[in-house]
């Protein structure tokens, strides 16, 4: 059958996070059965030479909302947890594979969560072991900004981002550390964008917490100054939670940071809507539906951004690509690693090659995109997705339901393996003392 | 009658918060008549020696909950505010002079206030110029924190610390400072008792934030430590919220933050409770009245940590201790200053002679010191409230009732001048656009 | 004669830098005479109205190249001094009243000081009582960085800024500071151009470093990007050094940060040259004349940026462009307040005015304006000088000559109080040991 | 020969610094033949059973002094260069494999060093691909701070310390990345030794800059309270330079910055001396031999402090202990990993095992130990230098002459590659203007 017919990418360079090496990937059968220099292989495999090219792990995009990721593996859901899931995310957790849930700080009177809540749901993931992810916005802020705006009469796009300026997230982001910390749970902070925010996760990293934060796409390649665009429907287009910042300095701040693994990994947060959905809010930006493009593009804008630019090497590009999900997310390196037992889940990259980011040639559904323009270095030019070529000459290759959710395992030993131990050495313990005999009063 | 005679002090050192200067200073019915040199006097009026002495304004304690304070003037009442108060304190600011209202972030179920209720007591405040103060801890995290250490048997005094340490502190001063300049409303810090929360105050400030932190005598002359101490009464009696913070080096770091105007002022929170009292707490450290003393050796700790170690000058010593609260709370250079037609509230300051601090020879009726065998450089010889001698060779003068209330009038311009400013220029506009005409779907 | 003859001011709100009030001032010889509510002046004084107006202390330039100061006092002198000047240095203090002494660390082969040579200089300063001032750019670099520019063919404006960028300014910043601290000798930095340099100063005083940092009209009201406009006459008035940063947020910056007092006093380093003049480096910018306008316009552009935005209070305003620099130099409160006994410098500034700066209408013999266009809100109407009227009605009225030395003392207070206060109390001592009786082998 | 006879190592956990696995390491000839699950070997091999030990890569000190490392590989020889050493420079990276070289901002009138001789002595480094490694002190204020401290009678081991305070080191490290900067040069800042260097080091991490920072094992096992120790002896034994530092959490601090890579490594700086020796400073702390032991100790300190406590996992110490330094001196992952290929250099270690570390049991020829009585958790129980056992039930088993010096490449990938993107992308170039034509005037 299909899946078990060979493929040998021949004379690439192999690019995993901590180096490159020439050499041939041998594929067979969804996985990766070496890695190596002349590997010996089946006649009639087929051979796909990738002299010049860069061979890298397939990118896990950790933070999407569409139901099939484009270029490599969907590796995170969001499940929406409330306040009396004790038992459910349990069950999630030992029998569905899932292992990481996502909980809300902005959102008032639909997802927010009280601080109490969120101890009580951070307590049951460092139970079960599973990772705390946190949407990072005062939502108390938000909902008052966003009626001070609107009583200002400030109804377009720009008052999506007056009302929830970076202090809001970046608030938020230290409130969540701060909760997560007392509880001693690790947690993983989605979407950072701002600098603000972005400074309070590498701060806190600095001082030994356990977190992780992830820019996205967007953030890392544009910037908020579009909502003040004239044009309603351009400005729209760029409304998400949380906005991206006005400071153009932002994207090269958190792409310095990601670099410097102060920022752990990327994600898109992609979830598009046309501009006809976007239209909902045309007469009051808190109805515009929140969600930009970004799942098909990330890859290309971090190249260009991140290792075009000089401020990362290949390697570290692999690591916020795709090593660092899979740590983070429990199945490295099953997954985020192009060597032997690995999956076959492989891009061939071309780093001489350039293209232009548009709507006009881009695959997704959208009718805008949010990096329109840009001139990127570096592009993918095979996708194999567990052994299967899925992309190609610019075709995808992919059939319906080819996505397929992996299930993880609790108690990452990335995430997990400090926590456990400053459980075990770092409790404290009470002052012995003779007991106090003296007069006791009220007041 | 004994309200109209004269005194002139002579010879010494004014020190006011911009420079000193050698002069004379002659008091009449309450109040500052002239200073300068060689001043001519009725006969009669008694003269006092103040050669080698410094003459300085009395000493404001921005934080007392007493009913007299004794050293100076007492400035700030805690009118502790739940959520409906709107009306209650526009009547109490207009009709009674009160401009100041303290909110807090802890103590949940009794004061505590969630971050909507901050929002819509900070708008009132602003609305109707008062300080908004807030105690900064977080108080679901305290909760939290105290049911573990008891359930892990810490029931002693370090438990206190244990279950707030200070970045529950500087989490909520974080968050107070973000909410308050969301309404744009000045914001008073009261207690900042560690490191990292004052290195929030002073972040915000360089920010541009209208933002006053107040570390107090026991977190500037003392330190956590002792939470540790095997006796368990020598402990307790530390015990105050929020607590003081067991890194050494907290005091030295806030006297530096204090003399360059990162805090602005000091107060003591003196709220004192005998050690019968302190005992209600002798199995379960949540049970211990939270107070220390401290409203008598303010001055003196403040001297010797900062004046005598050289961390700041006399002139901003006095700025400290006196006009810096006089100008927040709207009663500069009334009081504050010692200047023509300025209140006679003065201290005559020795800094030469030095004194041992003791519960044996305090004035205050508990058992205890906080500040026992502290080695202070620098002693006021008298004070002087409106004019009159209340306390002179160790002997306190004061008949009961001498306190009295200051009518203080709202939108202090040390406060809300910046304020107002902002107000009116700082507001954003609504972006110019042709109307989208597009077709709208919903999603 | 004119010297003798009085002038009240009457109904303006007198301010100064702890607070405002409404009142009148009366001025004689040269001095004011009396500051308070309805003054009894003798029959024939003049009399200005200064109803709706503020009064305030004249400006005191901290750091002009100029003969004669437009508005105010003319305040620092350049003494540039070398390595073998410690006789002169004393000379100069002790009879002819010069405090302050400026090194450079920039300028290499021509003033640049080595570290020895600042050791000893800083060294000299304190011992005198001196000011020690710094402008603090690495020589080195900016000599590799001009010839890398050249070789590069950046022969133009934006080749000043890219060989001088603003971690060179901040290295040396934070170099002298280290030196001086060692020294136990107060600093003040010139011109502090960049954030970075300007964080430098301002962490230092937060860590009880006596550091004074002097931002500048041109830093503080326009910035680096003008280094790239395409008109070279343009792009070349703007050259000074260290260079405006092109980052644009840094104006505000700096701004927000003297509002706060991480920076103290302003000055404009005012060093014109006509655009012909400037033509000199027409093919190397290198030779272009190191210099801009501000002295003009310094206080309104201080008004407009600090007191108009909001970031700083009219009291705020007078401590940055008056007394601090009075304080500093050791002749508050003489200078830099409106007080009895004080000079008679006095500016009559018209907070609702609003003018246009150009070089159009300027009064400096120069060709262009660095702040050309800003529209300031604020202006001074009258100026006095001493007790004369030297502006008015947009006219000046100085005849030459008419700035004048001060005589200043060492040892200014509000610099070496502490200081001298460290120096007694902040000496290490010797551990006492036992004398090591053992062998003693050579390596 | 011995040489060719196998080992195989059986059941351990092999970790290397992306995960851990289970599984069987298989050695031949002095490399790693395979790693994997019950690997088929020949027979008459012997048979290391290490079920619930961990199977680490040999520690590279990158720091060392000594002939002979003793647990693994020696890797970084000093080249102390002067400032005329480019053509010798060249031939050592060309012909002899050496790629760093180690240039000193201390030891004034012997080592060091001008900052125009480290811009050119880095230039010539980044020319030829190596590694300028510093030692970060201000050696000018060093050798003032020296005499100031003997002046002051202050002639013990205390001295050493105050003469060169943490601010000294870290204004150095600061120069140094400056210097670097300006040059695109990457940069190793040997001995990181306090917090303020360490945190100098951090920022220009985030801020992109190409810079390692090595903490030593002294650094982070025990500080400079010693110091004043009561015995000179005892003192004496601590002195290095840097010194270790009196802010008894620094080594803590340290630990958090390498546990989070903002620090990269970890040497020793082994270089020992006797009790004897030490004692030609008897008299004069400027004359004690600098140096401490630590090569011996250095991983079980590291492991004690950093993954016993929990501040690192297993995978994160063997990155600080051998892959970066196998990375940044060009060797990985010939070094520093185990797989496939790979030297075999490993380490048995039993994270279960205790021992306290004394001068009494310690293999080094010196008569203390810094470390001394210090409890550490996990025990290296046997050690393979290229395939060879040389430590094995507490005996070392090495011949002299073992040690063997790695012919290194420059230009190592881990370092040069964003150095030489932004060399090609990250040039400015020249505004476009048509040619002044004005008049120009001499000034």
């Amino acid at each position: 059958m299909a899946e078990t017919s060979g493929i040998l990418i021949k004379g690439g360079k192999v690019v995993n996070e901590d180096c490159s090496v020439i050499g041939d990937v041998y594929i067979e059968n969804g996985k990766i059965i070496e890695v190596g220099r002349n590997l010996q292989i089946p006649a009639g495999v087929r051979i796909i030479d990738a002299t010049d090219k860069l061979v890298i792990p397939g990118g896990i995009d950790t933070h999407t909302h569409m139901e099939l990721a484009f270029m490599g593996t969907k590796a995170v859901d969001d499940f929406h947890i409330g306040t009396k899931v004790k038992k459910e995310m349990q069950t999630l957790t030992e029998e569905k594979g899932v292992n990481s849930f996502k909980m809300f700080m902005a959102y008032k009177d639909v997802f927010m969560l009280q601080d109490s809540e969120l101890y009580a749901a951070f307590s049951q993931c460092k139970d079960i072991g599973a990772i705390a992810q946190v949407h990072a916005e005062n939502g108390d802020l938000i909902a008052e900004g966003a009626k001070k705006m609107l009583s200002m009469g400030i109804t377009g796009p720009e008052g999506h981002e007056l009302c929830r300026p970076e202090e809001v997230e970046a608030e938020a982001t230290q409130r969540a550390i701060t909760i997560a910390h007392a509880v001693n749970c690790p947690l993983y902070v989605v979407h950072v964008m701002s600098k603000s925010a972005a400074k309070v996760v590498s701060n806190a990293r600095r001082d030994g917490r356990v977190v992780f934060g992830e820019p996205i796409a967007a953030g890392l390649g544009t910037d908020g100054t579009h909502y003040w665009n004239e044009e309603w429907a351009h400005a729209a287009s760029f409304v998400m939670g949380p906005p991206l910042r006005p400071d153009p300095s932002t994207p090269g701040y958190l792409m310095d940071l990601l670099a410097n693994d102060d920022l752990s990994v990327t994600g898109t947060d992609n979830c598009t809507f046309s501009l006809c959905q976007k239209a909902l809010g045309k007469d009051d930006f808190t109805k515009i539906p929140n969600g930009v493009n970004g799942v098909e593009d990330r890859m290309s804008v971090i190249w260009e951004k991140g290792v075009h630019s000089g401020k990362m090497d290949e390697n570290r590009f692999v690591a916020v690509t795709s090593s660092n999900a899979a740590k983070i997310f429990n199945f490295y390196p099953q997954k985020g690693r192009i060597a032997k037992n690995s999956d076959a889940d492989v891009v061939i990259w071309d780093p001489k090659m350039t293209r232009k980011i548009s709507a006009k040639t881009h695959h997704q559904a959208v009718d805008y995109n949010i990096f329109e323009g840009m001139e990127c270095h570096g592009v993918p030019v095979i996708t194999i997705s567990r052994g299967k070529v899925v992309y190609e000459n610019g075709q995808l290759k992919v059939s319906p339901g080819i996505g397929r959710f992996i299930h993880r395992k609790p108690f990452a030993e990335f995430v997990y393996k400090r926590i456990r131990q400053r459980e075990q050495v770092g409790k404290p313990t009470a002052v012995t003392r003779k007991p106090y005999k003296g007069k006791v009063i009220s007041i």
